[in-house]
């Protein structure tokens, strides 16, 4: 096979991966993961579950391309100051993509669950998130906020408003202002 | 039947199903709603599925059962006046009952999942508890918090700190300090 059809070949082959994420998004949203099947993901993309096992060998697998997928979108040039007011702008776009948000939402609710494959991700993910949200907030108040707590108290405290009106938006978007909540805690924070 | 064994048999009755509804906990802890089954709650009371469903006759019936056994927890008398520093010690009595807290947090993450039956629960319940919420903080700061905040837009931040926290510690029990974290949000709100 010529060089030029090789290429052709290979980016197909990731189009064709990238929909499949796309179409485990979506079903992992509406049934969470253990709800999906491979079945039902195979269907959305026109393919046989034969087919789909080429692309991703077991669910897990499929599960792991979703969470890093979700790595990539959150990830931001390596050399970005994260500053508490980007935070707010992060959250308004969250408001924008609820597909999204309800499918880490149920993951996240799943992963408390014994055994799950999404656990590890989730306990190491919350490491690294609660000590950026410490490295932001001491970029932006040193080593003391306003209120006289360290950033690495006020963290987990961060991480869990983002969280918990999530949950609380996704059941109920009509009655929840998302953004202009976490603006509130925001400004909690910041003063004197 | 004599009224004393009538009454024998239904206090056996009550108990029967109280002994299926823990172990129904304990197995939605385990595996979420979704992938509960009947058959292993059965198991864990040393019963026949068909001999479940004489109790319960549908695995939804089982999870109503199941919320109405938090609702029954979380009741005060009705004359309690909630105040703050109570809810601090709500937070440290769910830190010694990791299970059920496993359970409801793996159940709110599925009930925003589409067409989940806990949904209309979780949006009721939250609905009630801001608003209750609510008026725990006006009853404790009047109209305007500290912060300047109203008791209606702190309480979904109040409520989002609980919910966020108790996922952070359920997968880190050993990082995440979770009544320390809420006592610190408690000293947020209540700064001049």
């Amino acid at each position: 096979m010529p060089y030029g059809d090789a290429m052709n070949a290979r980016v197909r082959s990731e189009e064709r991966r990238a929909e499949i994420v796309r179409a485990a998004l979506e079903v992992i949203a509406e049934r969470g993961y253990r709800g999906a099947s491979l079945a039902s993901v195979a269907e959305r993309v026109g393919l046989t579950q034969q087919g789909l096992l080429h692309y991703f060998p077991t669910k897990d697998a499929l599960l792991v391309a979703v969470l890093k997928e979700r790595d990539q979108w959150d990830a931001v040039p390596a050399d970005t100051r994260w500053r508490v007011d980007l935070l707010a702008s992060l959250v308004e776009y969250n408001a924008m993509r609820p597909g999204i948000i309800q499918t880490f939402s149920a993951l996240l609710g799943e992963s408390v669950t014994e055994g799950h494959p999404a656990r590890e991700y989730f306990t190491e993910r919350y490491t690294r998130v609660r000590a950026s949200m410490a490295e932001v907030l001491r970029t932006e108040y040193g080593d003391r906020l306003p209120n006289g707590l360290t950033p690495e108290r006020t963290a987990p405290l961060l991480v869990a408003v983002m969280d918990g009106l999530q949950y609380q938006w996704l059941l109920d978007p009509e009655s929840v202002d998302m953004p202009g909540a976490f603006r509130d805690f925001l400004r909690l924070l910041g003063e004197e």
